[in-house]
């Protein structure tokens, strides 16, 4: 059974450090459950190589137990400098962080990082092939939005404009990517379209 | 003062997790600090945006105190599945490891794994340009090895040959990369030659 928020019911009362882990480890994890394995597929075809960054952790303490494995003790999460995403296909270098909204009518810009914005910038101007994938996850609709679409909301934004991207306008720009069960989420059919 | 081993001398007896734990945070630090060094004025140049992985780290357990950072309370290494390194330079997708050895007459190949010399076989065969920085360290000689020459000593290991690639071969075969105060590890000069 589930609640509007979508997570399970639980049996009981659990704790407050339980119940927040348990938001933790949902955020996000469909899209990116879907892209691993579409990555997983480009891979094993030999189509692309594409694969995400871990998650960067600042190490403070590291315990080494006799005869077992190093654990961490103390980290915390850093913020990401670059993208998730990155890789190669058709020789060209490619780009690209996931977004997962629960909104219907926009993408919140807020999802997004000012030096994350800087990098694909970069991107862009050294030739690579940049983008984000946007998931309407109500709506169960995905978008592939071009990095240089992105930049003018960016740029509006921080001079005090609209904090969102509007659906449509995301549809319009972007390109929708149908949802295939052998590949998830074919981004790659939409840079064959668009630029190679 | 320091002991032969590298290590500082501390004042009074450790504990065994406190000296390990300074083991862990020496470990190839040198050659990592001038990468990054040189990729940073790379990037400040506008001539390439190349990034070193974050550490892959299995998280199993979080705490969210009230008021604060989430505090990672149990995690474990994990070992990477592909390089440490990777971006764009000239529209070229680059990828690379980088790996330290206190050896003077060869470079152990128990430095890299199975699954990284298989990351870098698919990046060759997309195009991407894939090879080794190996520092010796007490040498403080720092060589450019293409990937394509590292796979035939992969290889002949893989079928009971030589664990190691001798000194004078890398020296043959590979690329000295001097040591420059502004860029600390010129690599994409190396490229430039080889490649471009």
């Amino acid at each position: 059974m589930k609640y509007p928020n979508g997570q399970r019911k639980t049996h009981a009362p659990i704790q407050r450090s339980r119940q927040k882990k348990a938001d933790f480890s949902n955020r996000g994890m469909t899209l990116e459950e879907d892209i691993n394995q579409t990555n997983q597929a480009y891979l094993r075809e030999g189509k692309a190589v594409i694969h995400k960054k871990p998650t960067p952790v600042q190490i403070v303490d590291v315990d080494f137990p006799k005869r077992s494995a190093a654990v961490i003790r103390e980290a915390y999460f850093k913020q990401a400098s670059t993208t998730d995403y990155n890789g190669i296909y058709k020789g060209s270098y490619i780009d690209f962080e996931a977004k997962e909204t629960k909104n219907k009518t926009s993408f919140p810009l807020s999802n997004i990082h000012d030096h994350q914005v800087q990098h694909m910038k970069q991107i862009v101007e050294h030739g690579g092939i940049c983008f984000i994938l946007i998931r309407f996850s109500l709506l169960e609709e995905t978008f592939f939005f071009a990095a240089e679409k992105l930049f003018p909301y960016w740029e509006r934004q921080t001079k005090g404009g609209r904090k969102s991207i509007p659906y449509k306008d995301i549809q319009q720009e972007g390109h929708f990517i149908p949802f295939k069960f052998h590949i998830r989420v074919d981004y790659l059919s939409v840079i064959d379209e668009m630029y190679l």
